[in-house]
């Protein structure tokens, strides 16, 4: 599979470059039947659209997508969908300047060193812009779980150093401030903290929080497709992200067994866990119980200090730009997390509609 | 494709329950005319057998693989090489009691829920044991690299809360102390943390830390497939791993750009740079620095203390586990992480061998 | 992998109904640094274009192709290459007396059986107007066999009964007859054959033939992606094909082996085949000379003459199709086929590229 | 997906060679719950065991299969089963004096070419023998179709040019005679024929049908992974197949749309058609009637007349081949047809299972 595509039942491939003409995404293997609308795919990439703050990239990208294949009369057909988003707002000039040269924390050496040739306008490929087509696919996967009865809520957990408090958690806030934080006093210290940044022509990172509920138990395949395993591939396959915790991830390594283990208890019947440590996914298969991930986003990359760097040739060099970007990407990334995420589980649930013959057997 | 295969050119197929008649994997697409013999793959599973020290399991497994397949006159052929090992010590009395009860922590009821039928000696497929076919296919993949100049180092980097010290690293310490840690120092503390432990009849996890060197620039698949997110699924499919880091990981989402950033340099006209916070790959890219990788390991889940757990009819009950357990299992799992880190670079090699039409027509 | 993608390392996913607002192809892992240009692509799929003899439909599809990623500065990136094709004709009221009615020899039953919905404006996406995203993609493919010295040649064999002759195989011939038969005295028999064809409203299938000259020994994956295997799937997968043949084919089976055996020689010191009955694959791999595929193409079910058939509630019921049908699509379908062999070729070249550690390292 | 693995959610992967330790396959994906015994595997191993005539080899494979893992207590436990048949009959000797010599019609040369090194004796992995594990891994998927109510039947159509009459036909005849023929006369005339070739020391080939009659109408992929195409692929992947046929194969090409085109009629509220031209698929997906398939399998290339060729060198020379050769391959090799059948329609009811919300829903 190249690597542009992914998933198995439910696949997507994305396209496109930043300053091209257009990027896309294609989604095969969505079940025939689920409603789906333009309308529902823009929401989603409304979320990650630029300039809705003082803390993202003035640039405008006035996104619109296109369904242009795979759906019929208001409902999916099983057959591929296509996503199209034209690419409008293009300063080629704005990027000449590094044509020749490898922009620290960016993908332009390695695009060289692999392929030889690269799109130097702003990225192309390795741009954040990439994220359009998985936004637009992850909307059709967020559909179909919709439909299943799964609830996704994704929000920031952290601004570089400033933490969203566990205790003052309240989903309603996520939408009220340019962070997306789930706590109201967090956000106005991130507010603070970035403003003392972008005086410094410098810029943030932070943390993600992922959280899925209404997921089925017995989903995921054991070994080297633990569900676990790919939420890990699809979140870290999203360009600024460093590192992925299910559960407790870290925190778990340095407890013992008795604290971390989470016990069973039967509640009208219905096996459940008494805590949540694991994140709903034991063994590699999913428990029931809410499945929680966590994504370090690295700072971006992109800042208006002067950075020492070399050219195609190799000289050294110093490198100060100048294009618009963004402070912190992390706002903007909440949505393509929670993209990748509802792109996983979707695939999950069809390729483990039938795990044993007794499920067979009921739908032939 | 199945849950039980990885890789696309280089690939693993793994198979086997604890209590069955053997485990084992097929590799299939390993190059022609690498030298290989079971002595050498002998040697990776040597460093995962329990019972090298008094903090792993007593059980005793005297693992003696066998290559059936793929291996002629010394060399690989191109054709799949299926490796095996017997199962011998299956002491099945030792599980009867847990056979219809849900072990906290485990996959016990995951698989069930799935399966609706499991192996329930020692976890079946979801033991530990499961292992054993990854780090005989890992040590195939070891030899390809290490044809290529690559080297792979693996350690302990923390028991439970002690940690390495960075500042007193010494590779040449790993081999020497039973929880391979690159600081002696550090090793002693770990001991008297696991007594500690082991008398509260508790266990621990720790974190494992994986360095590879010699790695070129420009493999790995951008966007879904990238380096980093095929090493975070690898990674994250061990049983007992709940977080996964690439280069500084978690404290890149703190830091600010200007800190984060590694700016290139030019050493004798090649392209290297001054730091490595991003681990060796950029863009999903190899960028030909030391390629940086963190595990997490979770306290093994088997613990002689009573647990609170449910039955398979969903009654509440109690379990002590009596069984022969590792309090903690990151020293064993040390190679498994090596294991997967080769495999998936063994794949990128191949995956990426060819990127360019200059590249595809020097080998035609 | 989902229906609508194909390859493994040279890989094709396309999209589009007949009646929707595009029909497309994205090629992802074309080696970069191949030039390419709309006009290459469009020269394959003007061969495909109906409305060039009195023998195909006369349907304008005046198909103009775009590319809009995967391009730079004229040669590819390594990148995906999207390209779309926007539907111009489209008289869904042609097809509004077939909504609730099963063409015999169509998809209709059983795509409404399968996705429980379809869209039956011209059959949707089992229509043959899909095989514009194939054509457009083996365009890039073409070109990429063309870099490095691989030629194919492909034309009608068989228009119904009528055979092109052995003997008398002019390839100067192929552009020269709106059937695309390399026998310029068979082509007037079958045009004879299709005016009293066209007359009782009946129509016809043939036979094509695919030979590829230049392509290297030693390529072919052993086992289950037989070079062999592969071409069969990618040529079976066009809609019409109801039988495969490499080399000699079907004709092999009623001969003896020393008829069939190709003895080796020796040319100026390189190995060659006196005869070719194998179709230059042994074993699933490539053997140096030319590889010979045929492809067995049924009459075009879509018929003037009244039918028997059902309608969606079961009731049997009287069929007479008036819209415009092409009379006979193997010459249409030449350009299809061609494309086939091309995408399963570069695939194979690309995928086949290091079976040795020798040529790995040679390429590191 | 490497070469020795077919399948994506039944998935087969293969290995071993003809004078190796061993032969085998591992099946993953086989849903759990299947009752399964090594005496159900080794009953179809047993139908391609040579000796059983005049007209197979005298080699005598002894082969007895063992499940080594993914069956518990009788029943399949949906992780991957382990299927193993040592190797017990290698007179390597025969084979030293082939060592540098490439036997025309066999694979020697091309593995040679791809590899550079080749498992000599016997032909290694590209012998009749790697069949074994697709004869093993076929049991399992008949099993699983066989509760599904699905029935195979496969015999020989054709021994050389001496062909079974259609209007004669009778299944019961097919355990009677050497050639699996379904026809006693045809039977009889084939062994004239075998003896007048074996007095020459010459070999012959033959067609194989395959019917699938209960398979259920709705399964199958659209565009490139159609359900002939795969068949296709699977049928031509055995070693010794030309060419492959879907319902009336090269047939239909020369006949008309009214001839060709199958009405559709309503029985008892069932839709079926009339006729069944089309062999059971339409579109790419089964329509509910017979799948009918047959393959064009070559003359057995090892024969005992003298043969021009040439050596490793490249120098020509004379080869007669001394070993213990099938005469006629066909007759063992109609179980491995249906086995690939099997294997392919397994994966096509797993792939296909929830092709619509309304069926994942009822699922969940």
């Amino acid at each position: 599979m190249a690597g542009s595509t992914t998933g198995n039942r439910f696949q997507v491939t994305t396209w496109g470059e930043t300053h091209g003409k257009a990027v896309g995404a294609v989604v095969d293997g969505c079940p025939a039947g689920l409603e789906l609308c333009e309308e529902q795919v823009q929401a989603f990439l409304d979320r990650r659209k630029p300039g809705q703050s003082r803390y993202t990239t003035k640039r405008k990208e006035d996104d619109r997508v296109e369904i242009l294949s795979g759906v019929f009369e208001g409902r999916t057909t099983g057959t591929p969908i296509s996503l199209i988003v034209y690419n409008t707002d293009q300063r080629s000039a704005d990027y000449s300047g590094v044509k020749d040269i490898f922009r620290p924390g960016h993908a332009d050496y390695t695009f060289e060193a692999k392929y030889g040739i690269r799109d130097y306008r702003g990225g192309g490929r390795s741009s954040g812009r990439e994220t359009v087509g998985r936004v637009a696919a992850g909307a059709v996967a967020s559909r179909l779980l919709q439909e299943c009865g799964i609830r996704i809520v994704t929000y920031t957990k952290a601004i570089g150093p400033v933490q969203a408090d566990e205790s003052r958690m309240d989903y309603d806030e996520i939408s009220r401030n340019p962070f997306f934080m789930p706590d109201a006093g967090a956000a106005e210290h991130a507010a603070s903290y970035m403003e003392e940044l972008m005086r410094k022509q410098d810029s943030a990172g932070g943390v993600i929080e992922c959280r899925i509920q209404g997921f089925p138990a017995g989903y995921g395949e054991p070994v080297f497709h633990k569900l676990d395993a790919k939420l890990a591939q699809a979140v870290m396959s999203i360009g600024a992200v460093k590192g992925v915790e299910i559960g407790d991830g870290f925190l778990a390594a340095s407890r013992t067994g008795s604290e971390n283990n989470d016990s069973f208890s039967a509640q009208d019947g219905r096996i459940c866990k008494r805590t949540n440590h694991a994140g709903g996914i034991l063994g590699g298969i999913s428990d029931g119980s809410e499945i929680l991930l966590r994504a370090a986003v690295k700072p971006t990359p992109s800042i208006g200090r002067e950075q020492q760097t070399v050219n195609r040739d190799g000289e050294e060099t110093l490198l100060r730009m100048t294009g618009r970007h963004d402070p912190v990407i992390v706002p903007r990334a909440v949505v393509v997390v929670e993209a990748m995420a509802a792109i996983t589980l979707a695939d999950a649930l069809l390729e483990g509609a039938v795990p044993t013959m007794d499920k067979l057997k009921r739908i032939l």
